[in-house]
């Protein structure tokens, strides 16, 4: 049984009859999915029927900590937000940190299942385990920064923190994101299933300390975890200052930023613009999450010129991206504003700058006109016009209404080929890396089970050459199936699972993540894990989640790219002639399959799933 | 000696030592002085030398709340903020309401006096007497809603209550103003001596509860304030549902409500963009200062169009006319988003409107042209223009630099005649009420202390036809001076000292105001004032203020009005034909000297300076 770290509580709300209840944490969902995605994951795959519509009532949002969260250990406050995905229809998750996921398990849970839905907008108040449900119908169509607001006031306690939705989750568009302060729940349309639920917003305070088991061993434990983090060669010297952004210079020297909706990778240098200098010239603080002795988060100011007074987290190397280089912005002002909107809407920027930069692309091709953008002349690097159509996605107007549903679906609507040039894949919009010059990076985006998803198994030994677990050639196809399931597989389990920060990962711990995760959870917990259990816990959460998503109807043909990568070579740069052919895909393919137990199909053998004990 | 309501306090912050010291109140100053305004006033007229400039470190700002603040005495929580003025050079004050003034109250201080000037830009944290110096550096250039939120992450409480500038009052822009939350101490550029002094913010939370002498005389005249508040035929069943937009429509019908820089008084009927049913379909929800059973403070926020996701809380009656009538604006979706824009910048909502709508007039006349105004088109109407303005105003940028200096200045600059259409009087713009069909508030214009101030002695007799203390004619100059001195006096004790709220007086209780605010002050603090006391000490003020002034250089040549008032009859509608003569003016002036005991030239006599106890 486990003695400290969790909570021991899962808070289960049903919104239609506005009820809560407490369950105890089961003993054997710690032992086989740790925490935060491997709950959420789990429990979705256990509860909501697969062809569920992730709209509907019986969608679940399930928000899940690990155990490590709010118990000292540095960056462990993250929380894994779980459902079906309105914008993909496999299992949608996504992480967020910052100060709310610490505060939730601080009142008293492991976990929040939220279940139902409202009859009118409301929100849910939780204070050391008392729940409260309150009308959010004077907060209807609220931005988020003043929603949070507004609620602290009425609650007379402005220490709450609060994770809500803005007018796009209102409107259920399908991008629309949750934001807890100026963090986000990101990608797979989150912020949709919680408007769905008529629920604008969770606020939660708390004063209880999570148990630990054995003070001392912890005490060692994060101190060898501070001791990595410290001998990081990387982590203090260059990304405590630099932060993300300082990926923009590394990707335009290898030619892999991507650049106007993929066409132009490597053509055009965007770094004077928005690289590390320009970025840091803009930097008027840092920020951390709870418990985080890094701080990488970058608060930037506007302080002249039209944009003058946006202030937005950010932005970080992928909005740098989807609402700068794809749009082909390179006017850093704008893309901090464009950002600061998202947050304040709640969209995802990185599919919302996607969807803008293909119909910047449709629109310089002439499939799109003016008559369809509502006279904005809706061409690369226009940027009042990437600002006018994030307006117009959150509040579903016009173009805007079409392109919050995502490419995949904008494509099918207007045919003519475009779904060529939609980056997507499961309905998903690509994040930055150029994969056609990183393919391992291509492979994680094809068969990561929330689609192109960097997140779920970032190949950091393609971008900071580490040679851990191996060395790798950025370029070869071979090894990549053996690499992506180890990627998928450790950070499933330490990011996604113990909510530890990706960035440790990528850039302390690697080689010791899961001996380093082991020893802390076991201290804190109690619990007697191997760094094998933990990375087994890892495969797990990869196989649940891909039983559900087979569920759902997606299989081997979903795991794949858009066409212009697979026919279209780099243009220019570093990467130039580089490409991910179907036979290269194929190949990669095949050897993951295999490499994790699955068919030809890429379904899990039955043999695979009887070892990892899943029903 | 008081016993009780007040702190018993006074904190005095020399920012140039980072040094704070305690002083004990002096019993001589709550008795001739009340609180408030009276409090601040006497100090700047005691330690400030009138010829100081404003944004001089010689210059003090003095913060400070009254006898009955945070006592539970209904809308009490309001404070006046005391500077010299850097738009008027004369004595700058301003109240503003909120949670702030009764938080810094428990925070321990009836008075807070900012000295010096900080080295680099710094905020102060009170918490409960503990005063702590903080840097400011990363908070430059923030917008006030950012500023209030890093702070109070920063200090680890997000229950501080702040008090903030903008970029415009860091940049020392003469009509920026002070916010707190969603409430400013707006007009005369305050804000501008804030930044002058490089304070960012002073942060107030507090514990402490004034004692009350009189439990039983408290509680009985509460009751009786409540009373009257309820027995209101207005209060209750027009105000606390329509807010001061009520006045719009009001005006509207009396053709004095002033639109496109007064040209077109009672030429425009804008209330079906501006008005009352307007205004009403916008409101999300009340908002109360503390204590206050009220809430006439309206929330809106725009759902859609172009300015979707703004919310004010207003605008209220006169920004509706200074971002909206007198700019030509009937559109109130932008009027809400020029209101916030505002709020965050920390820019004066009346002075900046009034500024571009005179800047418009400039422009439609072709004084100005689009070489002048950057390319803007500024002609009466365009929306977007203005909110661009308000921009260039905080960021002083191009023309907005210019009109950030307020029209007198602009004009002196601008030449060619356009002072006649500055509409400002002592450089403070001028407020909605079109004076040439309301004679006695254009008689306290012309005479308020602060400038052209409907604050300083609004005249609710002509505008809610109400009797107290006497039935008026509203175009009518004959006993204007007697009614404009009894209108500045009460008010200046019971809402400008005893910080109540100035609606109470209008709607409530405008006979019995000055026994009232007696009664509430005595139980409350165990003193013994007589109503005659009460009345006497706003007398005394609105002499010390006019003692001031007078060092300042102010004499009855600047008691007067914009040529246009005084040349041009109104056009059309219900108050067609009217005007402000000369003779008019000069007529009640003559009679309000007279009943003050000033001699011609507008100046206290000796034996009124004996009188009142003033050296």
């Amino acid at each position: 049984m486990y003695k400290g770290g969790y909570a021991g509580k899962i808070l289960r709300i049903d919104l239609s009859k506005q009820s809560a209840k407490e369950e105890t944490l089961p003993e054997e969902l710690a032992k086989n999915y740790l925490g935060g995605a491997g709950f959420g994951i789990k429990y979705l795959y256990d509860e909501v029927k697969p062809d569920t519509p992730a709209l509907d009532k019986a969608n679940k949002l399930i928000f899940a900590v690990g155990p490590l969260t709010a118990t000292g250990a540095s960056c462990s406050s993250r929380m894994a937000v779980v459902a079906r995905s309105p914008l993909t229809g496999a299992v949608g998750m996504a992480l967020a940190g910052g100060q709310f996921p610490a505060e939730m398990k601080r009142a008293g849970y492991d976990m929040i299942i939220i279940e139902g839905k409202a009859e009118k907008p409301a929100y849910v108040a939780i204070n050391d385990g008392e729940v409260k449900f309150r009308s959010a119908e004077k907060l209807s169509g609220m931005m988020t920064t003043d929603t949070q607001l507004f609620i602290k006031e009425e609650l007379g306690d402005h220490n709450y923190r609060i994770a809500c939705i803005g007018p796009a989750g209102e409107k259920v568009v399908p991008m629309a994101c949750i934001v807890n302060e100026r963090r986000a729940a990101g990608r797979k349309g989150l912020g949709a299933v919680m408007g769905s639920k008529n629920l604008k917003a969770i606020a939660v305070r708390g004063h209880k300390r999570p148990d630990i088991a054995d003070a001392e061993s912890f005490r060692k434990a994060r101190q060898a975890m501070n001791k990595a983090m410290k001998d990081s060669p990387v982590l203090y010297p260059h990304f405590a200052k630099a932060g993300t952004p300082m990926v923009v210079d590394a990707m335009t020297e290898m030619g892999i930023y991507s650049i106007k909706n993929w066409s132009a990778t490597g053509q055009i240098n965007m770094v004077p613009g928005l690289g590390l200098k320009a970025q840091d010239e803009m930097i008027i603080t840092r920020s951390h999450c709870h418990d985080c002795p890094v701080g990488c988060s970058q608060v930037k100011l506007v302080t002249s010129g039209p944009y003058a007074g946006y202030l937005s987290e950010g932005p970080e190397f992928e909005t740098t991206y989807s609402l700068g280089s794809t749009v082909g912005v390179d006017y850093l002002p704008a893309v901090i504003a464009a950002d600061r909107l998202c947050d304040e809407y709640g969209i995802d920027t990185i599919s919302a700058g996607v969807a803008i930069g293909w119909a910047m692309e449709l629109y310089e091709k002439g499939i799109l006109t003016k008559k369809d953008t509502d006279g904005i002349d809706l061409k690369f690097g226009n940027h009042a016009a990437v600002i006018e159509m994030l307006r117009k996605i959150a509040y579903q107007e016009g173009l805007g209404a079409l392109l919050g549903q995502g490419t995949k679906k904008a494509a099918e609507k207007i045919g003519k080929g475009t779904g060529d040039y939609a980056m997507q894949i499961k309905g998903l919009e690509l994040p930055a890396y150029d994969v056609r010059g990183a393919k391992a990076h291509g492979l994680n985006y094809a068969t990561s089970y929330t689609g192109a998803d960097h997140n779920r198994g970032y190949a950091f030994q393609e971008i900071f050459d580490i040679p851990i677990p191996e060395k790798v050639d950025r370029n070869a196809t071979k090894g990549k199936g053996r690499l992506t399931k180890w990627n998928q597989d450790t950070r499933a389990v330490t990011c996604d699972c113990a909510t530890m920060c990706a960035f440790l990962l990528d850039m302390a711990v690697p080689a010791i993540a899961c001996q380093n995760t082991a020893d802390l959870v076991n201290a804190a917990s109690g619990m007697n894990f191997t760094a094998e259990d933990i990375e087994k816990i890892g495969e797990r959460l990869n196989n649940v989640a891909r039983l559900f998503n087979i569920g759902a109807g997606f299989s081997r043909k979903d795991d794949t790219f858009p066409r212009r990568l697979m026919t279209e070579p780099i243009k220019a740069g570093a990467s130039k002639g580089q490409l991910i052919s179907q036979k290269d895909l194929d190949e990669m393919l095949d050897e993951y399959y295999a490499e994790r137990g699955w068919d030809k199909n890429g379904t899990p053998t039955a043999a695979k799933l009887k070892e990892l004990g899943i029903k």
